[in-house]
This record gives structure tokens, sequence and C-alpha cells, in this order.
């Protein structure tokens, strides 16, 4: 009889941090061996962080990271150590994972199979590995194969690893796989045939946290050979879990373990990512504090609210800045979304501002109507004035545009579109609508009035003006919207599902020529399968509508 | 003995805009037909536009580029045609040349080498092909073997190629080849040592104009197996060019050729590449009238006098926005250079609307002092007039930075950066000056007068503000530029290199710290072999500084 501890260390490195990420990790290790962990296992790139890009094709950077996992290695006197980095031979880079046993390293797995869709561009930096890696624990009756994330994820390449591994008793997974809705749902079902179908234990290492757009949510788990769930690590928190592994008459089972964080409820995960996302963001970068433009609509509400919770209400200020358009109601509304929250407040109005404009336009504008201009010349006013927040106090500016705007370009370029981190641009309005009703919920008091939830949206830029007077309402838009952006279905296949021909026509018509939009507005939190961004790569010049 | 009359189609598609590619296709044809010609060769995917990007996920997309294939090959009854088009077999795409002999689609074959680094994405997208492809003349004495664009460039596939094809007497390429400062030389010398070493003939047909931050620069060539350049088509400009094969006992030669159009001067091809990027992204994004915001420096003054030559000077608008900092010198300046140009010049000054600002945000900013602030501000009040200007007549907005100012991020998010095409955003300082002196050189006048040019750089943000008192030379700090962005050599080599320490920490320090800026900024043309944008994708929160 054997027992191996294992910790999955689910941790949240730094993109190019080498050296706090190296920390980091030795402290995990310190933690580790406190608590009797024989086998620790950290998560894909662990040293680099994940992406990092075209870092990548830098050799100091390469090298720089090489040096981590030497230093690392002399930890592992009395713990043997998993961990992701990049390896470097022969010229070429690999996604590798070190085994790192006795003060040496004692092998290196190269990541086979390599993603190059979505968000992933692998194949732009490595070569793909070429065999299997497996170890043994000390008394050699446990047999451990190593594969990292996508080896895994497809159903051809997994059964080639395993195959190729000689049939171990435990697959160590590391992984560094983004957040999107439902993914840990379908990551679990995944991991859990694959445990069955090869009769294996399942040690799955997940990394955590926020990178530009997007988030790691860990939900790093075990899985017997039974295809039960014997760990799961919360999601989106930093977290050593333990599980104990005994080898008894050539059998092998999970003893000692820990299912007690359950899975979040849809809308909590989403919630829960955009939070951690927003704060990642702000902190990674050096930031503190942030400001939010507060209009009493609920996208600015709720945009408050995910700032408040990621890096507290008192760095928190929101800024009102009412024109002739604003209602005394929506004014209130956000004063009073500030004083639910406990932000600071302040209130800077923009019509001297914009008579200033307009006076300066006049001889060029002479004899011609209001029309959009005048719109977009008080949204930019608003990002001015914010911008100007932010470089005086060092505050940065979250945007509150959600995805079903961004995606139909209703949305001014350097106006409500200027700041730092666009926190609900992959949030559709009707999901809005959903998170803040969650978060009413879950806080047990109206934190955002009923009257900002049942107002009709209105961009308050000219008298009486609605949102959908120039958009289809949002509960038939946003429907649409997934099957364009997410699904790319063709416009025929769109209409055979039941929506009017020209509204469809008109809708992907305006998502295909915001895109010159999109390409200049700033990153943000990436939850559903196809976000805007590195995960939806669309020419500016194109002519296809179809 | 037999005569084979070789069209190269060196044409500009549109992306996405597949009937009119389709048309334009048919067009070339008849042209060549006209002519004489026996075997027409078009682009790689020419059918498409080059690059798709992610409208290659869609199936309709790839159904629709097949629907005009077919149609192509209805017209090859009396001429052979070679199209490269997005083929589709057993759910996977590939990036295809198609012979069409005989009114139908005789054969394909599959581009075996994806590019995927620098610009390129094309594991993103296809499959590779796993077989070459040859065909015979009508008399079968010629012996031709198709390859697209990558194929031949790396030497390893090269050999593979040419080596499977059983001795082919002409290899015809077919490219999307994008342009950079030298690619034709670089282009040529490959060409010329794969024409030598394997004794074939090679039919180079690359595709021109410009696709976003692309610009493709034809530049089509034919050379014989003696490595002799038998015909050069013009760079940047739609060309049917001829080229006649002969066939006599065994040997094939090229007669009939016309290498009259002679490579660029460096400056010469890059201005040209600059006007084509400018010129094909206002025309294929619907507009036809640009503005530029006129300050009396060089860049701006080069700005305007590449959009009057992309579009002509009647639909360009130089913009003055004086403020209490601007010189009466930089102000004559810019009118002299809209004179000199023959645009249309408005004035609009924001001193006005800077004091309604100032006024606005005087409670916040009590007791604080100026500071960088109040210089964003102007930056981005002379950004929204433009927009406003661009909003109410329909003006493209280009912007001004060069790729010194981009890099440092010495220029405002919202501000100067504002606008829908970045002209000379790949351009470093110490070429504007080059570029400047070619223009004033070829119009054998001084359209961009001596004082601009002589002028110490100056942002006029405030009083006797230089852009030497916050960055290096530009001489000194463009070589750094280079080695550090086009080249990923660290700081230690960099100083090695016998740059002073501090300078070059804080440079790189400054590059990095400002990917925010630049994630932001509007696309423009690459002419430099690494270029901001899909050239260079680099995380926004990361630690790395080496």
């Amino acid at each position: 009889m054997e027992r191996v501890t294992i910790g999955l260390a689910q941790i949240n490195p730094t993109v190019g941090a080498l050296e706090d990420n190296g920390n980091k990790i030795v402290d995990f290790i310190r933690l580790g061996k406190k608590r009797g962990v024989d086998l620790i296992v950290f998560p894909e790139l662990a040293i680099t962080g994940y992406p990092p890009e075209d870092l990548l094709l830098k050799k100091s950077f390469v090298l720089d990271n090489l040096k981590v996992v030497r230093e690392l290695a002399r930890y592992s006197q009395d713990i043997t150590i998993i961990v992701g980095f990049v390896d470097h031979r022969l010229g070429e880079i690999y996604n590798a994972a070190a085994l790192l046993r006795g003060g040496r390293i004692e092998g290196v797995y190269h990541k086979m199979l390599l993603p190059n869709y979505g968000v992933f561009d692998e194949k732009r930096y490595f070569k793909p590995g070429s065999g299997s890696f497996t170890f043994f624990s000390k008394r050699a009756t446990i047999k451990f194969a190593l594969t990292i994330c996508e080896d895994i994820w497809e159903p051809k390449g997994a059964a080639l690893t395993l195959a190729a591994n000689h049939e171990p008793d435990v697959v160590i997974n590391i992984s560094a796989s983004p957040y999107h809705f439902k993914k840990e749902k379908i990551r679990e079902s995944i991991l859990l045939s694959l445990a069955k179908k090869h009769r294996v234990v399942l040690v799955y290492c997940n990394i955590v946290g926020g990178q530009d757009e997007l988030v790691f949510d860990g939900a790093s788990v075990v899985v017997d050979s039974a295809g039960v769930f014997r760990y799961r690590a919360p999601c989106c928190e930093e977290r050593l879990g333990i599980v104990e592994i005994v080898s008894h008459r050539n059998k092998v089972a999970v003893k000692k373990c820990d299912v007690s964080a359950k899975r979040l409820g849809s809308l909590e995960e989403i919630y829960k990512s955009l939070v951690t996302g927003t704060h990642d963001y702000i902190c990674k970068n050096g930031f503190s504090q942030a400001v939010v433009g507060l209009s009493g609509g609920i996208d600015s509400s709720l945009t408050a609210k995910i700032a408040c919770d990621a890096i507290g209400n008192e760095n928190v200020v929101g800024a009102s800045m009412p024109s002739r358009y604003s209602s005394k109601e929506t004014q209130d509304d956000a004063r009073r979304v500030a004083e639910n929250l406990g932000m600071r407040f302040i209130t800077i109005p923009i019509d001297r501002i914009l008579s200033s404009y307009c006076a300066s336009l006049a001889d060029e504008f002479k004899g011609l109507k209001e029309d959009i201009t005048e719109e977009n010349l008080q949204a930019r006013i608003r990002g001015n004035i914010l911008m100007a927040l932010s470089n005086k106090f060092g505050w940065l500016v979250m945007t509150t545009g959600n995805k079903s705007e961004i995606s139909m370009g209703y949305c001014t370029l350097y106006g409500d579109m200027a700041g730092g981190f666009a926190v609900i641009k992959d949030v559709p309005k009707t999901l809005v609508y959903k998170l803040v009703d969650f978060v009413n919920k879950k806080d047990a008091c109206e934190i955002i009035p009923g009257s900002v939830i049942k107002r009709p949206p209105t961009a308050e830029l000219k008298p009486n003006q609605k949102d959908e007077d120039s958009l289809p309402p949002y509960t038939v838009l946003d429907p649409i919207l997934k099957l364009y952006i997410e699904e790319d279905v063709s416009i025929g296949e769109i209409i055979k599902e039941g929506f009017d021909r020209k509204m469809v026509k008109d809708v992907v018509n305006k998502v295909d020529q915001n895109e010159y939009k999109r390409r200049q507005a700033p990153p943000g939190v990436k939850i559903t399968p196809r976000a805007f961004g590195k995960d939806r790569r669309f020419p500016i010049i194109n002519k296809y509508r179809a």
C-alpha cells in the first residue's frame, strides 16, 4: 500500500511577472509541505502567466522563465512538483510541464495538441510535442501521466495520449482554460467521461484570475475512475486543494477528499467572473481606484456594482454628467445607486461645454439640422470628463456598454466607449437584467432600484429618446445577435428561425458596419462562447452580408 | 514547338465582395482573351479577398465563394484559368487554387504551408494540403506546377513541393504577400534562387491593394530558369501582365516579355504603399472624403499630402484648431500646407471650449496644479471637433501620429489618436522627414515648407513645449525602438549596442506601458517588418521588462 497526498495549486499568476510568479509558487510549495503534500501540481504556464502572447517571441523572456524553473527545482527535495513553463529546445519553444523531484528537473512533457482557434494562438508560438510522459510514485505503485489542457479536450487527442501512456493510474492535466458561460459544466462532463472511459483518476488543475479579456475560473477537480467527483475547487479563487490517493493490491483509489465547493448557479458564476476580471484588470495594471459614469440607467448601475465588489466601494467614484436631456428621474436614480453602493458621487453638468462646442462649430454647421453629430458630442464630452478625472486622480475609467449595444454600434466611439475597461461588453442586455435581479436578490435589498429596472432604456441624448426607436426590442435582438455572432448562422437561416427578414438584414448590416468601432474599444471580460476582441477576428473592410 | 501566352492578372479584390470580385475576374478573363492569353493566373484567394479572417468560419461564406468558382469555370472554354479560392472538403477548408479548363473545374491544389506568424493566422482556418498538383499545356509539352504563396517561401517547403512535382517546367505561385519595406527585394531574391536551383520558370502573381492594416504591393514577376527577370508588374497597381512561354525540343523558354516596370526606390515604394493603403481604406469602406487636423507640424503635413494623393485634394479638408499655445508660425504653416496642396482649409479655435471644460471641472480640480490632464483635454477637444465634422459631413478622420510617438505613448487616446485611419502610424519619425524630403523633391517644389521641416517637433499643448523635453532625440529613439519592437532585442543587448542604460530602460518601459493606448488605436498601413496591430500581439497586463 502506498499513499500519495496530492496538492492542486490553483494559483493566479500575472503575465510576465516571472519573479513574482516564482515566489507565489514557492509560497504554495511551502504551504503544501506544511500540509503533508507529496506531489503538488501547478497550472499550465504558471511561471509566465497565460497567455503570454508575443512575449514568447523574446529570447530573453524564454530564458528568464527557464531560470525560474531551475530555481524551483531546488525546492523539490522533499516534495514532487509539476509546473507549467515554456521549454526551449533547438530553437523551438514548447508549452511544457516540468516534473521536479529530488532537487532537479527529472523530466519534461511537451503539450501535443495546440489550440489555435477562438482566443487561442498557440501555433503562432509553440511546436507540438511528439511523445507522452509518465512517471511513478516513490514506491512505484502508482503511475502518473502528464497532459496539458487541450491534450484532453479533443476526443482523438485524449485517446491517443492515454493509450500511448501505457495505462496510467492517474492522469494529471494542467490547464489555462478560460471561462465562458457554462464552461465549467462542459469541462466537467469531458473530464468525467474520460476518467470513466480510460479508468483513470483525473487530476485537473486550472489557472485562476483575469488577464486582459480573459478570466480563468479555476474550478479544478479530481474525478475518480468511476466518474465520481472527489474534489472541486472554488471558482475564481486561489486555493490549495488536497486529495489523497492510495494504491492497494494494484488498485488506485481516492481517499480524503473535499467536494464542499459546489458548482455555482449560472448567474452567480457569470457575476463572479465579471468581478474577478474587473478586479484583476484594475489591480494587475497598477490601479487601485476607478470611476464610472452613472446615468441612472441599468448598465451603468450594474457596472458600478461590479466595480464596487471588485475593488471596494471606497475606491469607486460615480460621476453623473447631466445635460438638458437628462430627466430628474434618471439623475435621482444615479444618485440613489451611488448611495446604495456607498460610493462617492460627483456631478458635472455638460450643458455649458456642449454650448461652447456648438458655438465654435456654428459657422461650419450653419443651416444644417441637428443630427447624430450633436448626440455624439454629448457622449464625447462625458468621455472627456471621465478621462480628465482619470488623468488628474489616477482613476481607471470603467465603460458601461453592454454586448447588444456594442454589437449594433449603438454607442459612441470616444464617448461612452472611452475608458480603460469595458466591464459588461460581453453581457447582452437581456442578461444585464437577469444579473441585476440576481444582485438585488443576493444582497436581499434593492441595491439597484426598481425604477432603474422598469424604465425603458434610453440614451437621453435628445428629447424622449428610447433605445427601441433605433433598435429592435432587446428580447428579439439578443437571440438574433447570438445566432449571428456566436453561432455564425447566416441571414437566411436566422429568418427561418422565425425572425422578420428586414429586421435580420438590418441587424446583420449594423453588426458588420460597426466593426471599426469595436476595433477601438477597450477590453472587457469574455463571458460568452464568442466575445468581441481576440475571439472574433473580423475585417473592417468587409463587403460580405449573408 | 508549343507557345503558351500567360497572363498575370494582378488584381485588387475587396474582402467579402464575392460577386464584385467574380465580376472583376471575368473582366480580366475577357481582356486576356482579347490579348491572346492561353493561361490566365489570378492571385491567392482572389475570390474572397485576403485575408478574409473569421468570415472563413461562416459556412455560407465558403459556399458562396464556391458558387463563384463554379461560375468562373464557365468562362474557361477557350482559356485556362488559375484562381485562388477557399475549398471545402469533408468539413475542412483549404486555401486553394483551382485549375479551370474546358468549362469545368479540372483540378484543385491545396496550399501546403500555412503561415501562422506575424499578421498571418492561416492555421486558425485552413487544413494544410498534402499533395502537389501539376498539369500539362494543351499539347502536353509544358508541365506546370501550382503553388500558393508560403509554399515557396520556406526553403524546406519549396524543395519538397518541387521535388514532389516531378520536375515541372513552370512553377506558378499565386500569392497574397503583404508589403513591408524592402519586401519586394527579399521576395525577388527568393524567387530568383528557386528558379535557378530547380531550373524552372517561375510565374509569381501577387494580389494588390489595401485591406485594413495591410497593403499588397503586387510586383508580380516572371523569372526564367537562368534566374533572369523576364517580366515585372508595377507596384500597387492592377495590371494584366503578359509573357509567352515556348517549348522547343524539350526546352522551355520565355519569349515576349516586359521588364519596363522598374523596382521603385525605397522611399518611393513606401510612399506609394501609404497612398494605396489610405486610398483603399477610405474607398473600400464607402467614404469619398477625408479630414486631417493640420497643426503646422511635419506629421500632419505629410498625412495631408498622402490623403490628397490618395483621393484627390478636392476631397480632403484641413482643419486648424489653434489654442492659446499655438504660435503664429505653426498656424501660418498649417494654412500654407493646405494652400500648397490645394485643399480646403477651415479654422476652429478651441480656447472657448477648453475654458468651458476647465470651468466645469473647477470644483473637482480645486487646489490642484495643471498637468497632463489639461494637455490631454486640448487634444481631446480637437479629436471631438474632427469627429463632429466627420459625423456631420461624412468625412473620414485621418489621424496623424507617427510610429515613434505611438510606440512611446506620446499621444492622446481619444485626442490626436481619434479617427478612422492612422495613415503614418507605422512610419518612424526619422522616416517621416525622409518621406517629406522625397515628396518635396518629387513634385519639384516645396509642397511642405522648409519652416515645417526645420522647426523642432512640438505638441504645443503648453508653453514652449518640445518633444525632446519628454523623449530622447528621434535620431536616438528610432534605432532603440527598431531593436526593441521589430527585432525583439532585450534591454541588455540594446545597451550593448551603445545606448544609454537609463534611456533604454525608460524607452522599453514606455513602450510596454502604453500597449493599452495602441489597443484602442485605429488601423494604419503596415510598412515595417513589424507593425503594431495584428503583427505584434502584446498583453496589456504585462509585468515583463527586459
